[in-house]
């Protein structure tokens, strides 16, 4: 019979996503290891974090101002605008480094099972983006599936008629996996997406 | 460049044993999709869990009172004590069920390259405690290697001048595991370990 407090921390573990019993009670036990200060510190990071930070009001992603770093940044490449599911995706392609243009999160994807329509997602405030600042290319950054392929086309059929070039990120083998962990999918497309050796 | 307060939050949640980068990162993240009601509960129970727990001043085992539900437990075999390395592993002895003696805390094992002597863990403790109750059993449930050894070995020293029987755990296959991903030493064990069949 545990602690009710440590009863009632470990719940609160097991709501965060890939943590089970197990981890949950490891996390929670070593919370009592931590010294009182670091425990309260922690508590108001939490805190802060839920409280500070928002959606960019521009692209949607993840900021602590109205307006995220990237918006604000005008060295960028403001023909392209790079559209990802999460505004956790702007941060990984941002540590690529090599993409410079603008971002902008739809905060989903297209799926009618889920009852999640185009005017769930911020596809309009994204053909308003691309208008107004005439974008010459949006590069779709969305994993592959049904959702994201709807999702993919419909983009696609509302800007092809503006001129506007609608790209997606390759699908293939990933650099350094072994060809006998690929699924057949995954290497017919690579088959398929095949580019000449230069 | 991730938002100031989100790196924040990242940092701590790393601070935890078993988390890496990645994990941690995940875990900020999903605190922004948690509601700021459930944020500032978990932030709660963090702190509340923090200090209203502290180890039972007779076993060791962590408790919100000054006395563990154990050691406040007449109904218990007063003649065992069950000897545990940290409190944690109280509560996995509890599940099984079928243990009714007591337990003690020995918080950590004997390890001369860390510096940890006998003094330094609740071992004298553990013997006020044997000889007050006149406890006719200690069974060390201690995991193996060096310092357990010692540990083990140290106790029994101690306690077979006043008749006290010091058992260990038995070290062994696992039930339901595989022969061959068994190590030598544990196969070893097992074999020396051996017992008739009836």
């Amino acid at each position: 019979m545990l602690p009710k407090s440590l009863v009632d921390l470990i719940e609160y573990f097991k709501k965060f996503p890939g943590i089970g019993e197990k981890t949950a009670e490891r996390l929670a036990f070593s919370v009592l290891n931590f010294d009182i200060e670091e425990v309260t510190e922690f508590s108001k990071a939490l805190c802060n974090a839920k409280s500070n930070i928002k959606p960019c009001s521009v692209c949607g992603t993840l900021t602590e101002s109205d307006i995220c770093f990237i918006c604000r940044d005008d060295s960028r490449d403001s023909d392209s605008i790079l559209v990802v599911e999460n505004s956790k995706d702007v941060f990984l392609f941002e540590r690529i480094g090599n993409y410079n243009g603008y971002y902008h999160v739809l905060g989903g994807l297209i799926s009618p099972l889920d009852e999640i329509g185009p005017d769930d997602l911020s596809i309009n405030l994204l053909l308003e983006r691309v208008r107004n600042n005439n974008i010459k290319e949006v590069v779709l950054a969305i994993k592959t599936g049904i959702e994201a392929d709807t999702t993919a086309l419909y983009i696609k059929k509302l800007l092809e008629k503006d001129g506007i070039i609608v790209t997606r990120i390759a699908n293939g083998i990933p650099i350094g996996a072994d060809m006998e962990y690929i699924d057949v999918l995954t290497l017919e497309t690579a088959l398929n997406n095949r580019k000449e050796v230069f």
